[in-house]
């Protein structure tokens, strides 16, 4: 089991398979479903009726409101310019500075992006596979792409979509 | 041990770390191998011969054929404007339309990749890893980019390398 | 348990969650960090001070020197034109040839990037999240992109902060 005593779960929290997750110190709220291999921080704040696929990582800084998809594979990021040590220690928390994502409601991530901190994703906005985000998306837009670029907005496909099947 | 029981599996598969794989309702064929942090869903049709590497996820939707090598990190998807709920409650299985892939014989499929869903990947293609594959590829193209373009062909690679080794 | 007995652990080595990992047959330096869901496999050899974030894989034929960063969902890769089988049996050890890695002291590779093989990272170069890294890296160099190109150099980056500051 690697979902520690310390996270706070909301009602009804689906997680698929408790031991091969590694979650701590984080809120998820309720009615969220979590898949395998997924890590989640402590301090991430996990919105309602959210999904996190399997295979991605939600570090310290991450606020996912509600109903966030986060697809497969998908790496949050809170460190501009990492680095492992300062020659002869490792570098520990206070060696460097957090920059906190917000998630708005009903974003979709799709499998594989990346998200670079310190960044909006606007509402209902949808990130495609395999984008690298590196600054902030307006509401409803779709982007894709390294790094990702608007290339359309999700309330005209489906104004689309409602025209043909007329 | 996370294969669950109603996984049809060939003979002489190899799991290399069964505790440290999610593989569940799929049919996995004679002689292949599967690494780590492995989910194949419910669904997915996984050949003979196969090699299916570290933290990949092979969703419902997807048939591998005879001989596919599937790098570490590969990210299938099955359905193209993933959402996770309708506002007030999570969306399920009737809510979304899964489109499928095919992989056909001897395809190879880099690490890092992302394989949008609705594609075919032709016989002996090659996709370069840390691509992103958002349409079909024919056989033996080598495939590359985000997102994906033909730069090459395997038999022209193969023919050259052995002329330069004459 | 999956950290294999035959992994030579230098003093002070810390993973965090040893059943959620899969170590074997290589070397790890002294004060080095893992983390959850990362594979390291026989024959890679990682420095002292270094830090192996969450679903990164490391492969036979990786040197990492010290103090190097590996962010989350890093793949490394040693096999060109890796496939699965002949035909008709698969492919095994004696049928394809390793190219090895180098990761100089000190560099940052950003999560979810994709190192091919055959390759130098130079001291202290930082490789951007999401990158596909296909050549040598220079020293110091700040190398982004799919394929990654050299944007910045780090030393440059460090003197501006400081003028600032100022």
């Amino acid at each position: 089991m690697a979902v520690k005593d310390d996270v706070v779960l909301g009602e009804n929290v689906t997680i698929f398979q408790p031991s091969l997750v590694n979650i701590y110190g984080c809120r998820i709220g309720s009615n969220t479903k979590i898949g395998a291999f997924v890590e989640i921080q402590s301090g991430a704040d996990i919105g309602e009726l959210c999904k996190i696929q399997s295979h991605s990582f939600i570090c310290e800084g991450v606020t996912l409101e509600k109903g966030v998809f986060v697809g497969h594979g998908v790496m949050f990021i809170n460190d501009r310019y990492p680095a492992s040590s300062d020659g002869d220690k490792l570098l520990e928390g206070s060696d460097w500075s957090l920059e906190t994502t917000l998630v708005k409601e009903a974003a979709t991530i799709g499998s594989g992006s990346v998200i670079m901190c310190g960044i909006t994703i606007g509402k209902g906005a949808m990130i495609g596979a395999g984008s690298v985000v590196t600054k902030d998306v307006p509401d409803y837009a779709i982007v894709k792409g390294v790094p990702g670029r608007v290339s359309g907005d999700m309330r005209e496909r489906v104004s689309r979509e409602l025209n043909t099947s007329v």
